[in-house]
């Protein structure tokens, strides 16, 4: 909790259940009638399940929307930070950044979103003002960085309160484990409204992640030779990406067989069990694909298995996207002949998106067929057996679960 | 010596001192009167100076040149032989891969070079032909490469003998350090004949080396941020490419002041030792380069120094790129987030250059006064005292010592 400044204006009052009033434009004061309440699951602290309940939430200020959460996907990232596993983790927090809604008020400012849109909220924003959304090399838009990553608004404050009024921080600037919040209207996304909610929330971040990791950072081109490792929900998206990107040869690589039937289903061409493999992995994959892959994917947060990705990338040209989120201190190790012959080691976060500009057009490629979804929605369940996602995900029953409120 | 052939075909003979005969176009076997005699610097072993000492000179076999060389640089590469640290390192032979000289003769099946070109040997060639010659995103040309790392021509068989037939070894297909030596067409740039051999022998690596990672592996862009680690002569040359790239800002970082008022000459805007600095280097390095440098260059070959070189790059978009040959062994590590947050981690052999195309217009860009070569050039003796050349080196007092013929 070190870091959140306390709300110095939200008094602990009665909110009014689910009403959303007007305001008035500069008027930054809540007052109780833009209090409104809402349900959520919020995190207590690191290590235990989430707990259902009832908490206030302030209506949106200056540049912030609040949207009905109709959809939610449970990510592990968010089960990475629930865990107490994430050292930037703050408690108690409402999580969740995997979501899809309906705008239902937008704050003084709002120009580009009105009550009644459809939108994806944006765990990386696009305000198209900042350096970096300046820079087309680079999709970490830092203009609400700062705040976010104390789990609060851009003006510094919490919008969620229990009903005694203790604030209850945000979470990755989204925390779609509620059924409404508040987002600045530069962290959603605005998309078409025939799409449905309960597939295009995992747009939120597994199918972007994936499919941007491959379509905007590697950039691959058609024929390419790629080894994705990992064939959880990551690595499935990044196998339907290297499908849609016309790749020629597409190597999945896990431990768990039971991954190959949905993972040929969305393009693996050849699978590859490491534990099958007698002698050099490396070597294996090398020769496998002709002389190295084009590109490589880690979607597992190992550092081993980074190490790997780049070392079985293509002498001369060969480019190693680091995909999964590592332990807390681990680090990754290679010798430099590797880069000095030409490898390349990158990394992506959101699928190098700008979500604003791209998440609209996966959804259309969803909605068009070019890509699939439904197939990896494992299991849908109310917001009450939420925990129930995370199990199934410890279970390693799941590819996505979904909250469907 | 493990895995040299011994030669077939070269009986114990006199050889015919410089001479240089005519040769049926097909006939493969050398004869008497197509053997010459040559002086050179022999490694005999490792850990052990030069030997200065005649030896027999095979003519040219299909595909190969014979050039007189006028000059030749020492670098670290060819100390790092000699010393006895590379794994790969093959004795007896005659290193030496910085030149610069004349063809005077052809073997059979050369149609690109002719009796009387100036040409700059390449250790790595460009036959246009093999499958990284035909993509573009690489220079490392590999059609040579594996008779080439066991110290032999293409045919797998040595032109270097001492005078009593054994067999010497050629080293990175170049051998400058003997007055004459035979090459692979593929492996020879013709260049203009007006550029003085004593200079233009550095861009046979290190001139090629340092521009060629600015210009063709990061491809800077103008008003570009930079930070160089190790201002030798690689150094150098990578900041003079960034002055030639237009970059706004060329920060050189060194453990010795002595290194900057060459460095400024050379396009430096900034000096950082870090023996200077209190506290964490990346942090001020950062800082310095308002966010982190687009692009940073390691030219140090320490492995830690690598570390710091990319975690300086900016986030979001910084590139680092390893020009250094770190020692056998030694690893590069970070943390993945490093590169999960936009940094790229790459490497350059000779620059990125593909030597055919590209050294003839580096000589160009020198004669045009577009690059300096001259300063670096701190000293130049005969082939006599080439021993003296790597004295200078290991006390730091040469940037680039020439042996001219």
């Amino acid at each position: 909790m070190s870091g959140l400044r306390p709300r110095a204006v939200l008094s602990k009052s009665k909110a009014i259940d689910f009403g959303v009033t007007m305001r008035k434009a500069g008027d930054q004061t809540p007052r109780e009638d833009q209090i409104m309440r809402t349900r959520a699951a919020v995190a207590i602290q690191a290590g235990k399940p989430l707990e259902i309940m009832e908490v206030n939430l302030d209506g949106p200020r200056e540049g912030e929307v609040l949207v009905e959460m109709k959809a939610t996907g449970i990510c592990h990232t968010d089960e990475f930070t629930l865990s107490g596993a994430d050292p930037e983790g703050l408690f108690p927090a409402i999580l969740g950044h995997e979501g899809a809604g309906i705008v239902v008020d937008v704050g003084p400012g709002v120009t580009t979103l009105k009550k009644g849109d459809h939108v994806i909220p944006l765990y990386t924003p696009e305000c198209r003002e900042c350096e970096y959304c300046l820079n087309p090399k680079t999709n970490l838009c830092q203009s609400i960085r700062s705040t976010q990553g104390q789990g609060l608004m851009p003006d510094g404050t919490s919008r969620f309160s229990t009903l005694d009024g203790d604030p209850i921080l945000h979470y990755m600037g989204c925390s779609t484990f509620a059924n409404h919040s508040v987002l600045p209207e530069i962290a959603l996304a605005k998309v078409r409204e025939d799409a449905p909610f309960d597939k295009i929330c995992y747009i939120g971040c597994g199918v972007t992640t994936g499919i941007g990791a491959v379509i905007n950072t590697a950039k691959v081109e058609i024929g390419s030779r790629a080894i994705v490792f990992g064939l959880g929900g990551i690595g499935l998206n990044v196998i339907q990406g290297l499908r849609l990107a016309g790749a020629d040869q597409i190597v999945g690589v896990d431990l768990n067989p039971s991954k190959v039937e949905m993972a040929t289903r969305f393009g693996m061409t050849d699978f590859v069990n490491p534990s099958e493999i007698d002698g050099d992995l490396v070597a294996y994959l090398v020769n496998l694909t002709k002389g190295g892959a084009d590109y490589t994917f880690d979607a597992t947060g190992n550092v081993g298995v980074m190490r790997t990705a780049l070392e079985s990338a293509h002498k001369g040209w060969g480019e190693s996207i680091i995909i999964g989120v590592a332990p807390a201190g681990a680090e990754i190790s290679t010798r430099p002949f590797q880069l000095v012959t030409g490898r390349s080691w990158r990394g992506t976060a959101f699928g190098g998106a700008r979500g604003r500009t791209d998440v609209p057009k996966i959804v259309d490629w969803y909605m068009d067929g070019k890509i699939e979804i439904d197939p990896m929605i494992t299991h849908t369940m109310g917001l009450d057996d939420i925990n129930k996602g995370f199990d199934l995900m410890h279970a390693g029953e799941s590819i996505r679960s979904v909250v469907v409120y």
